[in-house]
């Protein structure tokens, strides 16, 4: 037990780290009362030392070196706030091999490089924490390896990136394009300049791989995920959604059958009676299944200086008392073993009911030879809208199928897009939901 | 580090007791897995050890003396299921004193007898775990201990009682009464047939008590929390709520205002696009403000016995963790510190916007009566309903007003009450929401 309680050191000083910052030093006092021993926040490493993040550090706290805090034997835990793979996986790795605990908010890293940091915290018997890393203030890594410690993991569907959510729900609320919420987005910050990972559902991919590996010990690997994003959807795809009684989200998905897990993130339809299709704007959902815990669903802000710098702040006091109380090290990161039989289902292999949005000419016998090519291909089409008449010019025709197979549509797809009667590619969004 | 790993006996193999032992026995391995060694379940002490609960126990873990568990040396954690507050208190104390940990799902113990409990715990550095004793899978202790450690609690609104919670969406779905509904539950299971503690709010009071002491450092004291329950409500008023826009929902309440806290248990009504009004049958769901969080909703079963029994093993596995790592007792159980100058909220002096039904005579001048008195009581009126005109006859008449003191309210009731164009006892119902 230090009695000087226990220092940490922050490295990056951008959005989360500002909120950590600002978390760490206003809430000094309450968080001693509830560790039982002062956590003391000694360094933040930053290159920029001269902006001003609205907070008031005490002296000396802002430096510009990172190798100050690596390298400060006085620092027990080293918070990773940069972002990116590198140079934030030297910094990991280097911390790790000094003997100090790590906290990351970091998903693309754990996504892509996680194996080499596990295995290295495993060795130098390091903590490692990362629940700011998925959906910011949900505490979904805790409530996966601690709380349903006593469960097998079923489905997981999630609303993990806000900034998607914020764009659909812009479109359903106002009917604007996705270039024009992509814009509201990122006047608002949002959206970033370069919104790619966010919009193309890559965000979404690295959150779920980390979930993935927490909920069924899949290895992490980022390239198991199938992943698509929400620029195709068009204000009137969400229009003909709702007729049918769906809203249109970007879900990440974890469906588990056996042995075989399926793992996905594109825009998907759920009834609008599903809590998850009412969760609105920036914020995050979690619908998780556990076999003796049954449904549940966990709403809250996803992202933010405060909610993920929060999510950071109960990594460091858990860390913190291992530390304190000789337990750090000792608690297995990943709650279940990599070796388990398990693997991921090939995309082509999921069922799943299907909306399409074919351009097609409105002409007699167009909807027939559509039909008959997804028939050949034993997909039963469960309803129909055909809107505005054009004689023979292209209007938007809409098809809600029956359970299919995804090899079975890619393929019909194919067919029917060489269709003459056919222009543009069609739009295919999956159906998911029914369960919360 | 025990090598043969963690040893537990339970007392009380009822619902949880056995969902419970079914999840330990069942998970063995997984558990092994995810906590590094084993936990072994080695007696469930019940009196009555010949009903068949569907679980098939090795032999001999099955006794009928819980004083062979507490006396057991080797059993390092004793989880106490039967519920109530004799003997179960003298059954935790004992335990304590003989160095061992508990866990526990009683709430009522918890409530009422809580500060000797945990004053007893913290003497003798023992660890004591709860979390199946507020809504069942959700882990809301976890939550408000850990994961908020750097946040200070804002709001709180919980619909923490599945039976009650059923009753009233039944009620609400198929129109019929409360006394109808009741039965319902009853013969499915939810309801005891003693329902009191249920369906007059005791037992969300129970559940607020704990979650006020976790989250505000308000001293264990069930007689702090005003508490209402449901069995006044009527189909007709359900029906003139959803006219409103309300649903009507038990909610516990906890508000905070600075250093004051309002603490109550009532039948309230909640704008219908509020996440929270959306939680239908046993579910159990709880909105939780956080200064650095946000809002965030946590929704799941609040009962039963594998999702309690689920929460119950969560508990048991931190607990194990603590004693293999040589942590047990080291951190703090209450996460606030209890002196910390804050009180709870005199129940006459909160505010709040009431929903009013009255039975008056259809007759012209009785709402110009009880409209001057609200009005001399500084009580505005938002909306108002009278259905079905029967001269000289009561109907029902019901009023939303806007914001008004509870004792303000009370009084103005009082002399409505005691006018003669006015039959039968008004019911008052109080308005929440908007938040979430």
């Amino acid at each position: 037990m230090k009695k000087s309680g226990i220092s940490v050191g922050i490295i990056g000083y951008g959005t989360v780290g500002a909120g950590t910052a600002a978390i760490l030093l206003k809430k000094q006092k309450e968080i001693e009362g509830r560790a039982g021993f002062p956590i003391v926040l000694k360094h933040i490493a930053d290159l920029d030392t001269k902006r001003d993040r609205g907070i008031r550090l005490p002296k000396g706290v802002l430096i510009n070196d990172s190798g100050k805090i690596l390298n400060d034997p006085d620092i027990d835990i080293v918070v990773e706030l940069i972002g990116g793979i590198h140079p934030a996986k030297e910094i990991i790795i280097s911390a790790l091999k000094q003997g100090k605990h790590v906290v990351t908010a970091n998903k693309a890293l754990l996504a892509e490089e996680g194996k080499d940091i596990f295995r290295t915290a495993s060795t130098y018997g390091a903590d490692i924490g990362f629940e700011a890393s998925v959906a910011g203030s949900i505490p979904i890594i805790k409530i996966v390896r601690e709380s349903l410690v006593g469960n097998s993991i079923g489905n997981i569907f999630g609303i993990i990136n806000g900034t998607a959510n914020y764009i659909l729900t812009k479109m359903s609320d106002e009917g604007v394009s996705f270039s024009e919420a992509l814009k509201e987005a990122q006047a608002l910050g949002y959206a970033e300049a370069d919104p790619t990972f966010d919009v193309e559902g890559i965000d979404s991919a690295h959150k779920l791989t980390i979930l993935a590996s927490l909920a069924y010990g899949i290895p992490l690997s980022m390239k198991k995920i199938y992943t698509e994003g929400i620029s195709s959807i068009t204000p009137m795809d969400i229009q003909f959604a709702s007729e049918f009684g769906y809203k249109i989200k970007l879900l990440a998905i974890a469906k588990r059958s056996g042995d075989q897990v399926e793992l996905r993130v594109h825009p998907t339809m759920i009834p609008v009676d599903d809590l998850i299709s009412s969760v609105h704007g920036v914020f995050n959902a979690i619908y998780i299944e556990g076999d003796a815990t049954g449904s549940a669903l966990y709403y809250g802000r996803g992202a933010g200086d405060m909610p993920t710098g929060s999510a950071v702040v109960s990594d460091i006091v858990d860390i913190a008392k291992n530390i304190q109380f000789g337990a750090a090290g000792k608690a297995p990161t990943l709650s279940v073993p990599e070796k388990n039989g398990r693997s991921v289902k090939k995309m082509e292999d999921i069922t799943t009911c299907y909306y399409l949005r074919f351009s097609a000419l409105d002409k007699p016998g167009v909807l027939s030879k559509i039909s008959g090519i997804l028939g050949n291909r034993n997909i039963s089409i469960k309803s129909m809208i055909q809107k505005g008449r054009k004689k023979e010019k292209a209007v938007p025709l809409v098809l809600m199928t029956h359970e299919a197979r995804e090899r079975d549509m890619t393929q019909a797809l194919k067919e029917i897009n060489s269709l003459r009667v056919v222009s543009g590619k069609p739009l295919r969004l999956r159906v998911e939901g029914g369960e919360a």
